[in-house]
């Protein structure tokens, strides 16, 4: 993997290998590559953020049974107790728990057999970004009347967060080279700035137009009509369609409604989740005041405020208009439903 | 005015005098008092936010009419370009244009006349800080059907705001006061955090419990029961109640009218604005893009990344369910208007 490729996170050197990632915690101000050969290292990566989005993590954790078994052979104990340890990295995401299950299914056919199943999941990731992308683009351009799109967003869900391409940003990505988009207004997700930070810079690099925001001025800027679509992401969405996705998503769908724009999420089949039947089965992590309290490593508060950090929301599903896979259009709006 | 007193901002010296005031950009790191004996130093802390607050800033810009008095004398071109200057150093707000005209239709009188009236807008506006948090209080524990109150709020309407306890938060100190506030959830306000910086401060030195939360997460709160009643205050209130107030506002109303939570807007008689029939009257101040893309000089965005930037919102009268004010309670959920 080098500087200018736009994979984000790959497996280098073969049996005995590593993971090598973009560390997405120094981003926009530096481009750093980091390599992980343990799953240690793999687990706290993940919890920091320096691999994050539903999909890259799920790579990620794949990619970390291989590294497991490296360590501690394909069984026994120390195994068992390293996958648990992936697993449970991060509670909200479901592809984390499932590509961890799915690639230690393999161990007992050795290390060969667990690295080629973490590679197929990321090669699924990857297919997956170019067909929702390409469905996600063609949904949006029959919802808006218009030549040119201006599309709103939060988070990151880009290349960054799956690998390559992505997924709202994917549709994004998609509707530029059609050569019909007008404009991405890109919400700067506090608290940590994944928007700002990342999304930015993945929009920058494609060369594609597009202006930050504070995520409060989501709502009121459609309200204004200055969005024609919203698109996000999804950490998991419930058989139902209730989605989880980055805090502020359900605030950007109130905004949708109010202003009678369409709101779509996008997310890989391995978003859904179909044991889950609707948003209140979804687990929502509290990240912890030191989140809250700083901003770019800037002290915010005076010492000692307390904060709640709801790191995801859930949004219902009457507020989504469709939910995008990499294999279907689910049209919420007409009584379809993910599962 | 000493370091200890919760008037915010005062003329101190009588004739030949000058304004003291906590700069408010400086806290919470430094609690700092500046000093200002001329018209040009005034306009440049209204506009880099020194002093903010509709009601604040309206006090501010009737004593910068004294300090156009000491320099230019009672009437001619530098007096009244000096008043012109004052008026519009923030646009948004009707206080401060309102508050400059009357004071300086005293100029003829002299400068102890103009300072008379100043000391009395001064004075009027404390009174009507009690009587807010009085009737705010009162509304709040009629709407809400619990002994303690969890009560949300945005951005500083404090003291700070409002010379001495402020509006929405004036409510917010009376229900503690009464012994019946359980919690005050303060959202961070982006971009400049006076909900962090200001209202985290305020709630901390009056005994208050509280949490803060990052602006995207009030409305997510609201959905999960979490709180019992949204407080804001209001920069301007048309005539048919539709209501300016810091971006994020109109979120927050879209979110408590989705969770079934009473949406109180409180700010003095002077904020509401007859002349004005609704919202699409009201001048939105965009603050431009560095504010978004950086926080205390650290760069959240690579660089060369554009922003939109609205400073306020326009919250539309159906999603507020009343206006307090120091004099009445206008109830917009029963069809009364301000105005």
């Amino acid at each position: 993997m080098d500087g200018s490729a736009l994979r984000t996170l790959d497996w280098v050197g073969g049996a005995g290998g590593a993971v090598e990632m973009v560390d997405q915690t120094a981003l926009p101000a530096a481009y750093t590559l980091l390599r992980i050969d343990n799953v240690a290292d793999m687990v706290a990566a993940i919890r920091r953020l320096s691999v994050r989005g539903a999909p890259a993590i799920g790579v990620a954790g794949a990619f970390g049974v291989a590294l497991a078994v490296q360590a501690h052979g394909t069984r026994g104990p120390a195994f068992d107790d390293a996958v648990i340890q992936l697993r449970e990295a991060r509670p909200t995401a479901v592809n984390l728990a499932r590509m961890v299950d799915r690639t230690a299914a393999r161990a007992a056919e050795g290390l060969e057999a667990v690295l080629a199943e973490a590679a197929a999941i990321r090669d699924e990731e990857l297919a997956a970004s170019v067909a929702m992308g390409s469905l996600g683009a063609d949904l949006v351009l029959e919802l808006v009347a218009r030549p040119d799109v201006r599309a709103m967003t939060i988070c990151n869900t880009g290349g960054l967060a799956a690998v390559e391409r992505g997924t709202a940003l994917a549709v994004i990505q998609t509707l530029h080279e059609r050569g019909r988009l007008a404009e991405a207004l890109a919400l700067e997700t506090r608290p940590l700035l994944q928007g700002a930070r990342l999304t930015a810079w993945e929009l920058d690099r494609m060369g594609a137009p597009h202006r930050l925001l504070v995520d409060s001025a989501g709502p009121f800027m459609l309200a204004r009509g200055e969005a024609d679509v919203v698109l996000t992401g999804a950490d998991r969405v419930a058989a139902n369609g209730d989605t989880a996705n980055k805090i502020g998503t359900f605030s950007l769908a109130l905004g949708a409604r109010h202003a009678g724009v369409p709101f779509i999420v996008v997310a890989p089949e391995s978003t859904v989740d179909a044991a889950t039947p609707d948003g209140a089965g979804i687990a929502i992590e509290d990240r912890g005041t030191d989140e809250v309290v700083s901003l770019a490593g800037v002290a915010t508060a005076p010492d000692g405020t307390a904060a709640a950090n709801p790191a995801f929301d859930v949004t219902p599903a009457e507020l989504i208009t469709a939910v995008v896979t990499d294999q279907r259009i689910v049209r919420l709006d007409q009584h379809q439903t993910p599962a």
